[in-house]
């Protein structure tokens, strides 16, 4: 947990000289930055977003793009999907968990198409067309996709399946230039821009300041290795991102995590999450993480997911991140797809028609079963049987162990190939500072911090063990953007000298 | 996260009067602060132990008493049994983990056997026999067994099995009055009594006090629902058990145990870890969880553990605890022990000779396992597959599949029967204050919180992830020490007025 710089807050006094100032600061310019920052810009205040690499983006901009949202959004409904608040929460709530944060899940749920409207009026465009075919994101410029397993067992008996994959629309991402996130991420910036909001950028933040009553008033940082101090008149907000890059914070919390940090960006270095437990704060679900897992989903639907021991262990047309969180957590990072000659010809040329997945070939081939089995060292019967008994279903169409859908229940032919995924998986951390619904920081005693508030991946969010894609943008944006009010709306400080911009007009 | 009564610490300048005083407090009087108390005293420190409930003795005084020990105490020899600190050190690596703290594995490890020695001569009794049947913990006056499962798969091909599970002996075992934790704590007790360790009762720890500089100079407490205020000229040492009956944070940290504490008991509300973290302390591991599992384990030897799934997923011969972890964390909780009729009865004879075991009914018995499988409501062919395959190797008495060591190998008959185990787990916390191995609160910035010492389950020990039983008396008591040593060692702080006991001799 050490820091590379202290992290202990900065007490007021010590400061001779703000080089900054702003009703409402906010570290961090991804998606949780540009949403506080135009929400705070619209509520009067006036905002400085400091950034520690060279321009704006953070994580967002390299995401896939996913916003998790629903409840009858437009592009749902242009598309034929119906939903409601009530069901979104349903599935968040049995797909999240167990312990989401309940109050979280009902206020997102809430507020989805809200939220949805919002986005589409700073600028962000969603083409009303679904993606049905498995993938870990559309690969063309369609807009909505399944993206937590809501049509699969065992969600789509407990909710009704609409998908809430919401992909920002962009006209490069056939040519791998731009991706959904960035798509995202334009139109906002843009839009705090018009608003008037300034950005500083190289500006590392090193921790928070605070006045006699312990409130936030304030953050240091360094600049070319010069220290500056920021003034914040209203409020701080974190939005720095996960600790999936800090290594330490990674061993005492997400372990299995070790050494496969991925799908975030190394200044997800846990430094928001360290700066505010300094000040007391409470944090949440340290241990859930994000689990990609590099293998294609259109492979893995036509075959069958074993561990290591030659079991299934779930339904193979479920959400690719859930596969991988069941094969991290639950497998001991043991997977082998197994897959006739005919269903990874068939996958590969499904694959071949929708660019960017990856597409692994097989370790081992064989002529029958036993010979697989052999090959794969694993005991005699164990895989024989797993296949027999999934054929024996499927030749009725059925998967009753673990409810595959019945377009993709196939029996298993030969030749027969297993694709060895052991170690193929990587992720991000999803644990992090405990804040309410109105994104403030909450310090273990209950009560919220004054002048400190956070969103995205810095904060423990509506994912408790979970996850579904499009989740951190998701909360990271409707919570980015509630921080942005709260800080705005905060009873600004006194005045300070030497600050070099005008006092706010909210 | 909500704590009842402020956890914020409280400053020093509001204290007028100081009710009690002592170079060292320690709050809790179970294991941590006995051991914690021992030390203090021996190096000269003036000792006050405030303990919330009527008596001195925590959840260690209604434990089994195991304390995981190694390395080659007097015991081990004694029962013919080689270890050495680097085997033990292998194996708790493997086992306890991923994400051990290797440093405080390695001061355990090394002075495991001084450990030992130390509290043989504060008076614990360890009688050299060993148990080696199936059990929980040994069912008479037994001082050894296997406790968490080094000499079963996958660890007993990692290091070489050595039984480190000591209990200390105690007459009234056989007819249930007292366990192996009341006999550890009562002569710890009587040490810390002779070196004149003063002890207060019903004080019920509500916060810290800091000096100007963030030093804890003491705690205030409530008694008889009076406010107390306790000075600690050089250290106080929190001993206050686990987060195992906060509900509010089982379920923002390990939500699998919501509804299930065990083991522990309602003292165990977190407050010390919260308190901790209201001075910035660290925290580790928080969602790491000691797994009981109300089973028989001469049962279980016998038969075969399936999942909801109707598959094998972990040798039934190994620590019962791993069981318990695997079938909470790993199976969704859902297990259920396939055993034939001369199995269970058997297991039943071998129980019935050893009393205060679980004997669990079969819920469904059948003439055959397809029956069997199908009362159970299983898909065709799963169940049957798992015992045929089973079955054909133990026909050769191997388990290649699990590694179940060739004694409790034997195919499975019929008539056969299900026991339900589905909901049988519990268990207490692991997860809590980071420490250094001497015991001192770390912040999160890297540095020990001056004059804040920590030890027990109110600390990250030597589990990461894993658990063996003994480790939580074990680690508590071995780093409960160094708490004390390192508390009394500490500079002490200036006078004050108004303290009721003479300074410290050190």
């Amino acid at each position: 947990m050490t820091a590379p710089t202290p992290v202990r807050p900065r007490p007021e006094s010590e400061i001779s000289h703000w080089d900054f100032e702003a009703d409402v600061v906010i570290a961090g310019y991804g998606i949780a930055g540009v949403t506080a920052a135009i929400e705070a810009a619209r509520a009067g205040a006036d905002v400085l977003v400091l950034e520690r690499t060279g321009g704006w983006g953070g994580a967002a901009s390299l995401a896939g793009g996913f916003v998790y949202l629903g409840g009858g959004t437009a592009t749902q409904r242009a598309c034929g999907f119906d939903d409601s608040p009530e069901n979104m929460k349903t599935f968040m709530t049995a797909a999240l968990g167990p312990g989401v944060d309940e109050a979280k899940i009902e206020a997102y749920c809430d507020g989805s198409v809200e939220h949805y409207d919002w986005l589409v009026d700073c600028g962000v465009t969603f083409k009303p067309s679904f993606w049905g075919e498995p993938a870990w994101e559309p690969p063309f410029d369609d807009g909505l996709m399944y993206s937590g397993g809501e049509n699969a067992a065992p969600f789509h008996e407990i909710a009704t399946p609409a998908p809430r994959g919401h992909v920002p629309q962009m006209s490069g991402k056939v040519t791998g230039e731009k991706g959904g996130g960035f798509m995202l991420m334009k139109p906002l910036v843009e839009t705090a821009e018009a608003l008037g909001v300034r950005a500083e950028y190289d500006v590392r933040i090193e921790t928070l300041v605070t006045d006699t009553t312990g409130r936030v008033v304030g953050v240091i940082a360094k600049r070319y290795g010069e220290e500056i101090a920021v003034r914040a008149r209203r409020g701080v907000v974190l939005a720095m991102g996960s600790f999936a890059y800090n290594e330490e914070m990674v061993e005492s919390f997400a372990p299995r995590l070790i050494g496969r940090p991925g799908a975030a960006i190394e200044q997800h270095d846990g430094r928001a999450i360290l700066m505010g437990q300094a000040l007391g704060a409470a944090v949440a679900h340290m241990d859930a993480t994000e689990v990609a897992f590099i293998a294609d989903p259109q492979h893995m639907v036509r075959g069958i997911m074993v561990n290591g021991r030659g079991q299934r262990y779930i339904a193979e047309d479920t959400y690719p991140g859930r596969i991988g969180q069941a094969t991290l957590q639950q497998n001991d990072n043991q997977a082998f797809l197994i897959i006739d000659e005919a269903g990874y010809e068939e996958g590969a040329a499904a694959t071949s028609a929708t660019p960017f997945m990856q597409q692994l070939q097989p370790k081992w081939v064989a002529e029958t079963v036993e010979e697989l089995e052999a090959d794969m060292g694993l005991p005699a019967g164990t895989l024989t049987s797993t296949v027999e008994v999934y054929n024996r279903h499927a030749a009725e169409g059925r998967d009753p162990l673990l409810g595959k859908k019945p377009e993709w229940v196939k029996p298993i032919g030969t030749p027969i190939a297993a694709i060895d995924l052991r170690g193929h998986t990587l992720g991000f951390t999803l644990g992090g500072l405990k804040t309410t619904v109105d994104s403030e920081v909450l310090h273990v005693s209950g009560e919220p911090i004054p002048g400190l508030f956070a969103a995205g991946r810095c904060t423990s969010g509506v994912c408790a063990g979970g996850y579904a894609s499009g989740t951190s943008l998701g909360d990271g944006s409707f919570f980015g953007r509630r921080a942005g009010v709260s800080a705005a709306r905060a009873v600004p400080v006194a005045p300070a000298s030497g600050h070099e911009s005008a006092p706010a007009t909210a």
